[in-house]
């Protein structure tokens, strides 16, 4: 068993589920923080359990690149790297390997590119990166997928969306064949631990802190022992802006058959009133029962817009990348902080927010930590953005 | 009244004792973390708090330039533009003019600088730097002294000493004369605040927050309403190397009479040796029922030593700068967390503390935030290093 998804209460096309992961169950629909290095820039760990945030997303690019899969693997995943007991998803690294890497050859093989780091040449493969994300242990991991430019004419759109359906069946075949060997899954010693007595290590747990557990209600009563649970592995839909490519693309995909689908090749350049048509009408082809995922989207208004539509799970790097050019959201409207208009402005960023920077802080010293360069201004900014983003969608499930 | 400075109980040399200041108790012999522009570089108040930091430092020569004195005197004073209800000692800002600004003049008057920021030009003499003080508001200040280089001839030393002495008078005279403007003793309603009904608020509690109050607790039973305490103003020994001239820089200073004494220039490129020589024969000359302060020092095993020499309070960048480039302090020794040999490391930083970087974290991945070059790596190495010195310092208080 790997994923439980547990339908509580639909709406017009709103869904509110329970997906119950190895590591806790998490509550739908979600937005993802992005924890792109095994860290959710400048947020500490117990900042985002504070914030209950229930799901992390980590990037197989980054992480395959820098500490290594192997590396991770060893330390007994990346759960207990990071010392994030919930749930984590990592993509497959396709999209990275397509916006950040150089000299990208795509083949039928895979995806030959050469590190953005240290120009070191690397192919993700369906194959190699189903293995990464595997020795990563992510609770939910994705098919490598190609993502179709935009713009793209009918040919190249079929033409990429074919190969994305055979590079989904190969992912298939090597998660099957290797699901179970997942770090958390296994019982290894670490050969590194400095408490000599231990023999069999909870891996989630960091070696330093035996006494934390995860709390039985945070995991829930009917999920089976982790040690019994696989991870689960999602599909990508693809075919460009086409409606009827994507309505291929989904049937096809769910032929092959994944624990959840989602939405990929989407802003990507388009406009935003067709990215939402794509969505809806690839969303009517989707099984029911199985979570939905747009990936890489949005905006506050458009994780809201998306959910009523019925989005399951959204991820975006926008809340923590504005936050760290100080641009904020609030219940009043998007702020830039570095304005000189808020230099002598008390009042807390969001008077209707209650996460520990309103509480505490004023726009006037967050503006001056603004242009002072201070760390501390990248540290509350994430942490006011995130809390918006994970109040937003807390509404959104309360009014589905 | 400003500062009620309490000995419950002296050592060989060294003494326990408790500073009550309008901002709370402070427990000597104390390090303070230090502040420079209004935030411990990257650590959140309420983490300051956990760690029981009971009193920070501020730099005047970098708050004057930004966001300015007057800014902050308007928004109520350094501790509610922060939002940090505990004790705050700032400079005079001599330190930093001698140190950062170009185009330097020192006359008697006082020094005419360029800001490192903009190029503008400027004056710190005895009277704008208390009254800069006066504005941000702390606690504790100090006068604006000369910090003698080193090395530097007799007659040099004598001179600068001599200015010093002359300073220190002016300070005393301009404080005497408006330490009354301090902003938390005036009850001014804020023209920006949001909230509209509220007449006279607390500058120390943050508009948005005015459920938080200091605990009784913290500000100690016996000292008397904020309203009706002042600023503590203390005086700097100057004196060089020279063991005469600081036995008359010291004897001197506390005829002006202060509410404690600095010992300043020092750590100004001197062998080490030297430092404690000049230091140990400079206590001596200090009245035993008055703070000491010993400024700009030190590392562990030096606070240590000096506090065991009747040293109470002191300050340094050392471990919260040390922190950002990867240099950690532990119970083992110095660990620079850079080092590939900790990429697999999955011990804590130091199995001896109990700060919540330790609890949690492993040096591997301490290491990997620190390649990654992530924010986070700056947050977590600058709370166990903060933890790491108040640790060291709350061992000599008890072994007092």
């Amino acid at each position: 068993m790997s994923l439980r998804f547990e339908l509580s209460k639909t709406g017009h096309a709103a869904r509110r589920a329970s997906l119950h992961t190895p590591h806790g169950k998490v509550e739908t629909p979600v937005f993802m923080p992005v924890g792109t290095q095994a860290t959710v820039k400048a947020v500490a760990q117990d900042v985002l359990e504070e914030l209950n945030v229930q799901v992390l997303l980590g990037n197989t690019y980054h992480l395959y690149l820098r500490p290594g899969v192997g590396q991770i693997r060893q330390l007994g995943g990346l759960h207990r790297f990071m010392s994030w007991p919930r749930a984590i998803l990592t993509d497959s690294g396709g999209f990275q390997v397509f916006s950040l890497s150089d000299l990208r050859k795509v083949t039928e093989e895979g995806v030959t590119f050469r590190s953005h780091l240290d120009g070191s040449t690397h192919l993700l493969s369906p194959e190699t990166a189903t293995d990464a994300q595997i020795g990563l242990g992510a609770d939910i991991i994705m098919a490598f997928d190609e993502c179709t430019e935009y713009p793209a004419d009918g040919q190249r759109t079929r033409a990429s969306m074919e190969m994305t359906l055979r590079w989904a069946e190969r992912c298939k075949k090597y998660f099957e064949e290797h699901k179970s060997e997942v770090p958390w899954n296994s019982c290894q010693p670490s050969a590194v631990s400095h408490q000599e007595n231990q023999k069999c290590i909870d891996p989630d747990i960091p070696v330093s802190d035996h006494s934390r557990r995860i709390s039985s209600e945070h995991v829930g009563a009917a999920v089976p022992a982790r040690s019994q649970m696989t991870q689960a592995l999602f599909g990508i839909i693809q075919g460009g802006m086409d409606h009827a490519l994507r309505k291929e693309s989904a049937e096809r995909t769910i032929e092959t058959g994944f624990d959840g689908y989602a939405i990929g090749g989407l802003s990507v350049g388009e406009p935003r009133a067709l990215t939402r048509e794509i969505v809806e009408s690839t969303l009517e082809h989707l099984p029911k029962d199985k979570p939905r995922y747009l990936m890489g989207v949005g905006t506050p208004e458009e994780i809201v817009e998306y959910a009523n539509l019925g989005v399951d799970m959204m991820d975006c790097v926008l809340p923590t990348r504005a936050a760290r050019h100080g641009l904020l959201f609030t219940s009043e409207g998007k702020i830039s902080i570095k304005q000189a208009r808020y230099a002598s402005d008390q009042a807390p960023l969001d008077p209707n927010c209650s996460c520990r920077v309103c509480r505490r802080y004023s726009r006037a010293y967050l503006r001056h930590l603004y242009a002072a360069n201070e760390v501390l201004a990248q540290v509350l900014n994430t942490i006011h953005n995130l809390s918006y983003y994970l109040d937003t969608m807390r509404r959104v499930r309360h009014s589905i």
